[in-house]
């Protein structure tokens, strides 16, 4: 893949190949799709990530972006406002208002400790939310983050900041995928869904 | 995947899953994978891609991307200026050029015959391909196009376009990978490569 015979594509296969899980032969196959399109196509493919990247804002509240200052959920006064769901990025904002069983608030840490990668709290909006604690009415936090070492440090460390306040702390639960036998669960999740199992309640009338 | 909560998000995650291979999922991460970087990188890569659209130039001789009329290859006067190869992109030609046991001049279609994708002869650079064996002095003709349908029908459509002239056309080699057990082999790779058997060349004296 070397000796690219034109610098303008070497340096969009550069570029391209900094992306994550793209290596120089998709980057190259990437490149070459481009150089057939329509030149506006392309030139709108590139400012529009050149004008997200610096037109983004943040809700000052729960960090999530947003356009306006504070985001749909926050300035939604129908959703409960004691109750925070902590997840990682807007990824999981999205898959858990998608459900449409959640009703409170939520806080994105833009990211999890993870010392391997070098994020430390420090690089995260865990200052944010100890601010959120002590100007907002919270009652009850609910982790949503990766069942990883590195989402459960996390957890850890946001636990450790918050035990000495009167607030309802949980996990969301993990267990057994819904629709899925159960020889195909790995052991520490079948394992984990006996200890943790739930009273018996009869779906059938809902 | 709905409901991005910023219209400058949406707008790039439209844009990337254009892209072949790339869903709105992949697309999404990266995404927010560039909203993590500093504006000054995603500069670069918007404006790389942009630049590379509008200000890429072919050769005028053998269509290979380039950034001078004539590419490094076709201005070389140490290759063989009788002998063209017949490919259908530049990632073709960089391949080959790797290998080190091609020594000709090169002529990129840019694409290969397709009906069911909508791509015809016109598409191409046929027309360009007839115009050099008016105007140079070629004498053989190699063609290195995939092993597919698509790539058979291309190959016949200039056959047929060559036949009356007095050139030499081959087809690069199909047959079992070197290296792999005869096992791993698919039948026809396997039948096509017992039907066009080499005479036996000593090669440990080389």
């Amino acid at each position: 893949m070397e000796n690219i015979p034109s610098k303008f594509v070497e340096r969009a296969v550069d570029e391209l190949s900094k992306l994550p899980g793209i290596g120089r032969r998709t980057a190259m196959r990437l490149a070459l799709h481009l150089l057939k399109q329509d030149e506006k196509d392309v030139e709108l493919l590139g400012t529009s990530l050149i004008e997200m990247r610096s037109k983004i804002t943040y809700c000052k509240k729960c960090h999530n972006i947003s356009d306006s200052e504070t985001c749909n959920i926050c300035s939604n006064p129908s959703r409960d406002q004691s109750t925070v769901c902590i997840v990682e990025d807007v990824r999981d904002v999205m898959a858990i208002e998608n459900t449409s069983q959640y009703n409170g608030l939520y806080h994105v840490l833009g990211g999890i400790i993870s010392p391997m990668e070098g994020v430390g709290p420090e690089d995260l909006t865990i200052d944010k939310l100890r601010q959120r604690f002590e100007q907002e009415d919270i009652r009850e936090v609910i982790m949503a983050l990766p069942t990883t070492i590195e989402g459960d440090t996390t957890n850890f460390y946001i636990f450790k900041q918050l035990r000495d306040k009167s607030i309802k702390i949980s996990t969301i639960a993990r267990g057994v995928s819904i629709g899925n036998d159960l020889e195909y669960a790995d052991e520490v999740t079948l394992g984990r869904s006996i200890v943790n199992r739930t009273p018996y309640e009869d779906d059938s009338t809902e």
